[in-house]
């Protein structure tokens, strides 16, 4: 069987872009680890414009629905291996293959983690991972950022717009960031603590967060009571489509496309956070807009492209 | 009394920068003359994602109601001027005029209609202007495109995968389009009937479209029966501000701007259709993403550029 189009990745850029390609009459399968991507687990979401709140896994369950009631086909799989061959995609999951004559790569960019216990468990429920989307949640309250980069030091001033009190934890021995930046975390004054060559060694919460145990005490006190925590210690874009491929990445190590989501590989179209297109600025908004776009270069690529595909494709 | 941010444009993009505008706690003004822009007239829309099915006005107003919940203030009025003085913007509609420290121009692109009557009350009726939006509803109809140009010969191969019948009727002597998309045409076989030298004189059809009265019979008629119009003759994009702010355009006249949606006059940031960031593909939830793009770069621009407007400002 040859699917027009395999999208890999079922968050918001992944079922974006299957309720376009669907709309485009493209036959089409998507394939994804995790449901809803980082969307599911974000909790209540306020800035998906047209609902005033809405869950993440709300959101993405309404997207799945849409997606299958367009035609899509959903399946839950990990994808370990896309290989071009001529003028189709095969496309691995650790227990199948499907043939495909265009690809969205929709497989986002893990954040990188403390990897701590309880870590998952109480994420988005004290522990988040973006601050412009839970942030202002903060208003009056205590938080800590675990950081050091320039990421958190924004993080922090964005933060301090709402908090009463923020905890900036690094390993180093002072952070780094743009001076622009620091200069700005200094104005806050004591608002902004800065507790340097320190690491968090546990979350504690039952429900939600409610204090962090630190590897070197403060106050005379290893623990540090917080409402939230932020951590912001980076992304680790996954390469292993762009090696298989050979894609071309961005200084970054995003994969590198046009507006119009198109690679240096034809019939290969990126979206969503595996993609680095708004310097940074991803939300579901962006990454549901870039999964459309994707799908209409993937419809563009298919109706010049396809027949060659089905040309060679013997399954 | 000087705003952190102006934005003009009741749309999608506008409403949506202004939930995101009051995210950064930017003291956010909208002004808009139609309130939710294309897509309140727009009907059913099935590709807003998250939402199966939802009316055009009903998400307009779902945005509205989020942006004043998050603190935004709306005016309906049409803004005539902007100004640029120093670091500040006078806005000046009809009536008044407001100081801004930055400006969203969420003002959308015309696209050009008939000027027929009927037209208006028929839209979304049987007359639409967006084959990529409302297309798929026309499987096994009858429709009619007019243009001429390469949008309206593609808006025929996408409504031809639908249709059971497209009439392209066009003033010229024949239609002039890429010819990759002149030989997909011709393939269509009978399908595809062009009526050369043709204007539509009227649009008829009481509480939907019922048929199309022509300049030049056709099979011995003036009346062409059609369940549906397509009207492709291009987009005006309105050059006032861009010619008030010395803003520069691209080649199709939109305004320019990179992919953080800046302009070459630092405050002011246009969003939604009135960029063409995605080679012409204007969805809702690209102006959404374009809107959330452009508050994220004003939010950035106020608070280092901000305070010098506060300086100038008298009142």
């Amino acid at each position: 069987m040859t699917y027009d189009l395999v999208i890999i990745g079922t968050g918001a850029a992944g079922l974006s872009a299957a309720i376009y390609a669907e709309r485009y009459k493209l036959n089409t399968l998507l394939i994804g680890e995790e449901f809803g991507g980082e969307t599911a687990t974000a909790g209540a979401i306020e800035n998906w414009p047209g609902n005033k709140i809405i869950d993440g896994y709300e959101l993405m369950a309404a997207m799945k629905e849409q997606a299958l009631a367009a035609g899509a086909e959903i399946r839950e799989g990990r994808v370990i291996r896309v290989k071009k061959k001529d003028a189709c995609f095969d496309v691995f999951t650790e227990k199948e293959s499907v043939h495909a004559k265009a690809v969205i790569l929709a497989i986002g960019a893990q954040r990188r983690h403390l990897n701590l216990p309880n870590e998952k468990e109480l994420t988005g429920k004290g522990v988040h991972y973006c601050v412009t989307c839970d942030g202002p949640v903060y208003a009056k309250k205590t938080v800590a950022m675990v950081g050091g980069g320039d990421s958190s030091v924004k993080g922090v001033n964005f933060l301090a717009e709402y908090a009463e009190k923020i905890y900036l934890i690094t390993r180093e021995k002072e952070p780094h960031a743009e001076p622009v930046n620091m200069e700005r975390m200094k104005a806050h004054g004591e608002k902004v603590e800065i507790l340097a060559e320190t690491q968090v060694k546990e979350i504690v919460g039952e429900k939600k967060l409610e204090s962090l145990v630190l590897s070197r005490s403060y106050r005379g006190e290893e623990r540090l009571a917080v409402d939230g925590l932020f951590v912001e210690i980076g992304f680790d874009p996954d390469k292993t489509f762009a090696d298989q491929l050979g894609l071309e990445l961005d200084e970054r190590g995003y994969l590198k496309a046009d507006n119009m989501m198109r690679t240096n590989v034809p019939g290969v179209f990126p979206a969503g956070d595996a993609v680095n297109h708004f310097e940074g600025f991803k939300q579901d908004i962006t990454a549901a807009a870039l999964g459309a776009v994707a799908a209409t270069s993937a419809y563009d690529y298919v109706r010049k492209n396809g027949s060659r595909c089905e040309f060679h494709a013997s399954a």
